[in-house]
């Protein structure tokens, strides 16, 4: 063990480097820093390895901020690792500077963005479970959490996760500070509290004076040393330690210390030690395996078929070809069909029982370690985690998410079972990709499909049963449609995803036998939608409208129209979607009292044309 | 007591109606309700206070299924309590019926909508809130969970809340069938496992069998005679109790029974036997009293105000006249500025500490008892609770949300602390209001507005100050908008909301001095929008360009091109919105970087009027 009064000295310097970063900064989290000080120079200087010149190590341990608001801390942390350089460190959250608020992974060192609490430790299992079930190499998972993140339920998500997993290589460290943005927390600093808590969901715990270098470095020993399960490190801490003016004190959250420079002086002044990080014994750089073609399944034209099971047998096929793949559930996989994959591939389907924060958090740590995830409950409930997945994108996290149950369309089950909104949230996911198949064919496609994008992309199936389109020959692409209707003699065009295509279709039909000629689109790719396809159609009958399983916000609709801000002549539009709050009835009656049938398209078509007749009144 | 002989019949009329029930409806989750029948024959025969001739009368129990798919028990229930039929149990699916799949408040026994698992409890804690701290009568609040259920992490939210607020009014009935969906749960039969986490968030637990109606019996007794704290019944219990052929066995979850004839025979046939419920000994229905007339702050034209402060002040001034008004905090009161409301009315604000979860199912508890709630956090935590946002509109709930902290304005913190999100998230609500303030004024008389308004109302504030635009006495409906630059000579319209408003302004003012009209309209209601303002200023200006604060996919921009779908004449259109992952930077930085800031709506608006003087492509 390295000395312990250098420990200490090194404790002051990161104390010191957050302070002056906070104060260049002029905003920032200094003293959340403070109280965390000895617990991260003891981890760093004795039992960290990470090799800092090779991020991308297999055997790197995985040093995780849930208390990203510590970023001062954690970036002092690596300019004593050698790895940012004074200059870097105090251009802390200004404008083009990697080193932000909270942080991401703009950072080589950083596996995920954190900031939005209580998602960390949740995450870090997701790593956690990589390196024992997946990657089965013995790098470590440490997670520093504040102690108010411990109120969000997805902390005790992975606690019943980790400690029922058996993660023995996950370590929670618990900054227990006592105090909150606001004030104190709810059990200030009763540690036994936490202990009782966490002990409940089979951690072990071992609780420590956050500031005593000798104890820090012995809890962080046993920790290592236990092998039947995940370890929370306790620690009894005091926010702002080390400066009289903030120490323990409210209202000192969240902003630089009112004197930089006093508070430099009182903790020794400016130093300059270094770390000698461990690198990993074990692992190396390597490049996965590509894999194989994937065989995927295939459907005749005219048969029927939900697009939920085409997404479990396609999966199912993606996981037999590339040995990345993990699926993970949230006890739905009868219903989402993931439990195909789990038939054929059951050491790489993971099951979080109805925890889906924690699902999603897992996928993003799986991720990390370079696996490749697809994530499913019902489209609905992935509302639960929106947060985790507004995260992911932040975290540049790769990952691949299913929604089964989509809409109206599942029938009796009534709104709380159906996703209405998942298409409004998912699309207003950075970078990410929204997808809607109408059949078999086009999901087993788009399921190979979405693995092959970067980012969030999401897969939106159906419960029910529908008409095989395509050929199993026919191509798919991100950002494609398909126009399964079109003459020449088109007047109106009719934009659907999901079921309403097929409502779409069985409307033209009946119209063109009347020479109504209507152009019917399938835009399975929601974001990106198919702005050249859509344009044409447009120019080319001058009406446009869309028919959608969704609210009227965000949806499909939405998406159609934007394709026409921005340009230089606008079709006259139309939007078709769930306006009124369902309940219980068949699907085919959800359809029509939805006003999204057959039915309520054909009348649309025939009422655009009508209108289009009569004299336009100014601006209406 | 009644005879024990009486009640196990009673368990199996129950059991008998639900098997019925969903055999008439041909899907629904028989085997989740014969489990938990014996719980609820006892529970309303013997502990239940309830009128059911006044649903409404303040003294009334609350009984909540969080395990809302067993409501073919819930309906059987009702029956035997003689508010519905049996034709209406077996209309029980169909369309029409109010007997949902899942409960909803569509019938008048039922407080909230349910069936996204998890949220009962949460829900129900609310509800004990007002009876304990509010209300302050003698109600119990009784919540029927499910076993895989506990698996969510808001099930621990409310534990955590319940447990440390020591919610006696509060019983937990878990219904530990060892079956999920897919198949056994974590934890099985191992009661044990339950009672361990329960106890250490400070309930009392009591184990019982939950078909011994003697022991069920007993253990709501205590409940109901502990008085320091709430109590969870942990119920080992089969499911598909009663029939042998699906009584503990895999596969049988979510289906009608086989052969529903052959069940009803083993359960011993049809009974119809009558529940009388126990009426309140105290409260009554009463009409609770108007509040006085809001004398809400206000603030000088031209001096600068952060709306978050318009809020803070005006829901104070909302509570000083309204004393149905409360306030709920996720631990950010400070920056919400919830706090004005907490250091004037301490006695009806609640913190909810970082459990967003919680805090918006505490929202939908209260208002079940007629509290007016208002639950402010940052706007992007919001998305952690947003499954419970759409339950809460299945619930028909009436809560006020205040999402601060909007957008890349807010600065240095970054995107994970950054509301770009909420717009989409909160529009794709069914009638849910989404208000966006530009200045204080505005702020504050929305805020006392949105309390009228029925259903899910949402305040997006900001961080920063920005000038006050309106005088005092200026008039803000939901729905409506001001237009703040306007001549007869204006060739754009530009709509901005929040923070764009000024940005908007200020390229007008700009443009104004070389002769080229801008009209600028502040959508202060992007939900719902005022349709007739913008279509007036399109068909004037010919020209609309948005800007927003707030990521492209569904949030103002799409509000506004909805505007003109299903109108007779399309104008141009363009949408500014932060397209690129913002990092950190000052407030001024951002809005640059993000193209929303006065330059780029400057550069847009000579851009659309240089497009127009060039020929334009087909379709293009």
């Amino acid at each position: 063990m390295t000395d312990r009064q250098q420990l200490k000295e090194l404790g002051q310097q990161l104390r010191v480097d957050a302070v002056r970063a906070a104060d260049a900064a002029g905003s920032g989290h200094p003293t959340s820093s403070m109280s965390a000080a000895d617990l991260m120079a003891v981890l760093a200087s004795e039992h960290l390895q990470y090799d800092f010149d090779s991020p991308e190590h297999s055997g790197n341990d995985h040093l995780i901020f849930s208390k990203g608001h510590a970023s001062p801390l954690l970036y002092s942390l690596y300019k004593a690792c050698g790895v940012i350089s004074d200059d870097e460190l105090l251009r802390y959250r200004r404008l083009g500077s990697p080193l932000e608020g909270h942080p991401t992974p703009r950072l080589p060192w950083v596996d995920v963005a954190t900031g939005s609490l209580g998602q960390g430790l949740p995450v870090g299992a997701g790593v956690a479970l990589a390196g024992a079930e997946l990657d089965r190499l013995p790098y470590r998972v440490w997670v520093l959490c504040g102690d108010s993140e411990l109120a969000e339920g997805s902390v005790w998500e992975a606690m019943e996760y980790a400690g029922q997993s058996g993660l023995a290589n996950l370590t929670a460290i618990l900054d227990v500070n006592r105090l909150g943005q606001r004030g104190p927390t709810r059990h200030g600093w009763d540690l036994d509290a936490y202990r009782r808590r966490v002990e409940a969901f089979g951690w072990h715990t071992i609780e420590v004076d956050g500031h005593d270098v000798a104890e820090i470095d012995s809890a962080y020993r046993r920790a290592r040393e236990t092998a039947d399960g995940p370890t929370a490190i306790i620690a009894r801490t005091v926010k702002g330690a080390g400066v009289g003016e903030v120490a323990d004190q409210e209202g000192a959250h969240g902003k630089p210390l009112a004197d930089a420079g006093r508070a430099v002086a009182e903790l020794g002044g400016r130093r300059d030690l270094r770390i000698e990080v461990a690198r990993p014994e074990s692992g190396g750089v390597y490049q996965r395996p590509g894999g194989s073609r994937v065989d995927l399944p295939t459907f005749a034209v005219g048969d029927k078929a939900a697009t939920r099971d085409a997404f479990g047998r396609a999966v199912s096929a993606v996981g037999a070809a590339r040995p990345d793949t993990v699926v993970l559930d949230g006890e739905v996989a009868d219903s989402t069909r993931a439990k195909f994959f789990a038939e054929q591939h059951p050491d790489r389907f993971f099951e979080f029982y109805i925890a889906e924060q924690q699902m999603i958090a897992a996928a993003v740590g799986l991720q990390v370690r370079g696996w490749t995830p697809y994530a499913a409950t019902f489209a609905a409930f992935l509302t639960r985690a929106y947060d985790f997945i507004r995260m992911a994108a932040v975290s540049r996290a790769d990952i691949n998410l299913v929604g089964s149950h989509a809409g109206v369309a599942i029938g009796e089950d009534g709104p709380s079972q159906m996703g209405l909104e998942d298409m409004a949230a998912l699309r207003a996911v950075h970078n990410s990709v929204v997808l809607h198949p109408a059949d078999a064919n086009c999901a087993a496609r788009l399921t190979a499909g979405m693995a092959e994008h970067d980012g969030v992309s999401y897969l939106r199936t159906m419960r029910g049963a529908t008409p095989v389109l395509y050929g199993p020959d026919e191509g798919f692409e991100i950002g494609g449609s398909k126009v399964l209707r079109s003459s020449t003699d088109d007047r109106v065009t009719v934009v659907g995803a999901g079921v309403t295509v097929h409502e779409a279709l069985a409307a033209a039909d009946r119209l063109a036998e009347e020479g109504i000629g209507v152009r019917v689109v399938d835009a399975y790719s929601v974001k990106p939608v198919d702005a050249p396809t859509l344009r044409a159609a447009a120019a080319e009958t001058g009406r446009v409208i869309t028919v959608e399983d969704h609210w009227p916000e965000g949806g499909l609709g939405d998406a159609v129209l934007d394709v026409f801000a921005d340009t230089r002549s606008m079709p006259r539009t139309m939007k078709l979607a769930v306006t009124g709050m369902p309940a219980s009835a068949t699907p085919a009656e959800q359809l029509r009292e939805a006003g999204i049938d057959s039915g309520a398209v054909e009348a649309a078509v025939r009422g655009i044309l009508r209108q289009e007749r009569e004299p336009a009144a100014a601006g209406g």
